[in-house]
């Protein structure tokens, strides 16, 4: 079909600039291969065992196929040539060679992350583009329940603080007992009741459901986008209960606030019937899209399903490795051009149509409800 | 490979009569552009967003492709182009254009939702095909409850009334809690509690669990389809209590009657794992492949995966625009065909096995189910 | 694009030796048609109906288009042409067609279905290729509750002696109540309780929960993989309670014995997860590649997904006609080839990436956790 070989559309995806919507920073101190290889796997919380390798995975082998050529190596160098080369650059050098050349205008940074990466100026002068923050709740919550006077003024205050230069809020609440279960807000007196407790065993990691369903609703209060961890990460999360569908009932009192699920896999069906049910709600498909490599353009088009075109978003996840920053936008840029000119090439899209719902996905929906434009 | 470009089995399915074995009524009267952008979107129960159109999705990229023509357009017109055109039709006019191009020889309507929508002789009159009723449990408990004397004797009379003329019954127990929980018939005692209960509540919306259970075996008694809504839907209904899994005490106990799981997404893997677990499971993908688009193929592959070939059906679950009675058999006969293609051109099936099976699932299986033969 | 027209890969696959990590034995009596047609269909334990019939389904396709050739016959051969064909054959002619056709060095072989198979001498006879056995937990249990005195010692008795010659356990809490609920170990008073309170009934069908976990929890200590059968079956499972994210908690309790999760359908992408999450989890398709046929190469690819490529391992499950041995192998061996073809074509992987990745599906993973270099 001569529509495969028009270039146009091709062209556009190359070129399209991106809003990554949910990252974090890329490394800022050196490490040895050990901490390479186990950034290429993200659910297990041990060390890989000694018979396994982080390359031998679809987000190794895309690492080796797509970021080789970065760092001036063939595609698919073998493993022990790209750490070796990979180790003649510094980790501010490398994110001088990725983060640029993922053609991102915007980072939307989760900033909850405790790790030695780059903070938001520094990932904005490694990558020579904008970077905003994301506000991780359940660290707001931990800050509030070391500050002194009353917790649920100290979140405000702290919360509302952070959210004067941020553009959005972000829950991990499927790493805190997932989804299932009372997301109704709780009284002022359960709160402090809670909050009371909390103080008392240290303020340590929150898990407190009180505290968490508190935390939701303040942020719902804003009126800034609310993104959510769904399904895929470590194995810290029961998966099964990160079934987006569980948030049913607080999606139903969510009011107009722009709640983001993240990630999704293996739930993106879900999470695309929810978007088109709500208003509201909002996908994408960071981190999975790394994960599954060379299987990426599968996962894509199951997202292109039930979710209207203007619901859908773009982000990378990326964390760590600068590669990860990088091959986040090259293999949305290779996928959605695949499962895209297969739409076109059997007629059912045109390519005008086509271009369009890229641009939605790459940064129009995100500079809506993030208002980037009003920066 | 040579087999792709072998019109037999392209033009037979192009031509095939379906039995469209759930549908409900086209609309009978005018309404405006939101009305008709609300009805391109199925889960949403609120009106859509300003800043969102019911013409950015699968569905609305699959109405400009297909129904365009339909009315005298190209394909692909813009969502603007369309809706004029469409304005200079009544909805009669519209029905008369795209209930006959749907190359439906048998409608069976479920005449249960409360809308103005043609009923069953009006449909045949617009398309030219035969109509006839499905039966839905829930309307018929709320007409015995408004009418006088004993509730069980009154359902029992209007249900086996109706079924005089009706082929089938259909259950929207999904919406009304959904599937998980006991399914077991319940005594008289029970009936008779519940019905003075809930007549004493006016007898509206009926959500009641017993009077539900009691619903569903009076119809396993009558040795017809028994349909149930399954999966995609609107956001009234839990999806995930939807999980055709959890009828799997209910299915054990359903004897030879059988049970028709209508929709099934995302669960049409568990509903084809049911239809070959059990004699009497049926299912089909009514709905979900007007909603998918360009992604109905892969659906409808998924379809062909655990279940027998001798319990798959059609249908396109087409409510309000008449488009959607087109587009469902449309979508169905694009998707089939590349599905079943592509098996052919593999080499895993012979062409006339691919015939066969179109067959099965257009007419074969629903004729011999509803005894359409027998009419 | 050049490189799908290599036939370099497709060599490789075609000759590449496989470990059946998981499968029963072939039928070594003769039987009817009826036994035949029914053992098409895995989830229904009931006989086909009178309309129906097991050829009509992905697998009685697959086994006329493969099946066929090894009988004599022309692909796509027609159901009645085929049975008559196969009635030439006694069952242990028919082995020696199929089984050394699969390409199998090493079965290892559950022993514990009650039925008339062949058993490990046999099988490694009409096959030339070596055969060890995998022991079914819940069969020592049963063996142990007919033994005198104390029931945990006769357990580990039985357990260690079968192990003497034996490369891994199996089991079956899929069909025993599933994985949700509490799967720590029970105390001994507990297991001796459970043990007196079964024996008392007679020590049929174990269902006891207490006793099911002391099973495990003796299999752990084995060192030996441990593998559990999960998902697709047959409809005495609630399919639903068989979704591996349920192991969860039992998984981060395992220690370093490779827990090896079956069949996996539809739970691929949880079982995918698990292995990735877990340095002792991995994962097959077997059953399920056979059942799904034409929709085989789909179901490959998802386990290609977030599994570790020295993750994942190969087995057919065949049990009964000897066909499902040796067509599990040819449709894994088409249908990695596809896929793997693809990533190929596609720039995604290298050639010899992908023959790398073969070996390791194919044998070496197997090899490595079962020790099978030892023997």
């Amino acid at each position: 079909m001569p529509a495969s070989t028009d270039p146009s559309l091709a062209h556009h995806i190359a070129q399209v600039p991106l809003v990554d919507q949910h990252v974090h920073g890329c490394w800022s101190t050196a490490g040895d291969r050990n901490r390479f290889e186990n950034a290429l796997n993200e659910a297990n919380t041990q060390p890989l065992a000694n018979f396994d390798s982080g390359f031998d995975s679809q987000l190794g082998f895309s690492v080796r196929n797509h970021c080789a050529p970065i760092i001036g190596l063939p595609r698919h160098a073998a493993p022990q040539l790209y750490w070796e080369r990979r180790t003649r650059f510094s980790e501010a050098e490398l994110a001088r060679l990725f983060l640029p050349a993922a053609g991102v205008t915007d980072w939307l940074v989760d900033t909850g992350m405790p790790a030695e990466v780059a903070g938001l100026a520094e990932l904005a002068d490694l990558s020579g583009a904008r970077a905003a923050e994301v506000v991780r709740l359940e660290q707001v919550a931990e800050q509030a329940a070391q500050a002194p006077g009353d917790y649920a003024s100290a979140f405000e205050e702290i919360l509302h603080r952070r959210m004067a230069t941020a553009v959005g809020t972000k829950s991990i609440l499927a790493y805190r007992g997932g989804f299932d279960g009372d997301l109704t807000e709780p009284s002022a007196q359960q709160v402090a009741e809670a909050a009371k407790r909390w103080r008392g065993e240290g303020g340590s990691r929150l898990h407190d459901r009180v505290l968490l369903r508190f935390g939701l609703h303040q942020a719902l209060r804003l009126d800034r986008p609310l993104q959510f961890h769904v399904g895929f990460g470590d194995r810290d999360c029961d998966l099964h209960k990160t079934n987006p569908l569980y948030l049913l009932d607080f999606l139903r009192q969510s009011g107009d606030t722009p709640i983001v699920l993240l990630h999704c896999y293996p739930y993106e069906r879900e999470a695309g019937y929810l978007s088109q049910a709500f208003n509201n709600v909002y996908l994408d498909g960071g981190l999975s899209v790394n994960y599954l490599g060379a299987r990426a353009p599968a996962f894509i088009a199951r997202i292109l399903e039930l979710a209207p075109f203007r619901k859908i978003l773009y982000s990378s996840d990326g964390f760590g490795p600068a590669e990860l920053h990088y091959l986040g936008a090259t293999l949305w840029r290779n996928g959605i051009h695949r499962v895209l000119q297969g739409f076109v090439d059997s007629g059912d899209w045109s390519p005008p149509d086509a271009m369009r719902v890229v641009d939605l996905i790459a940064h129009d929906n995100a500079t809506r409800i993030y208002r980037l434009g009003n920066q």
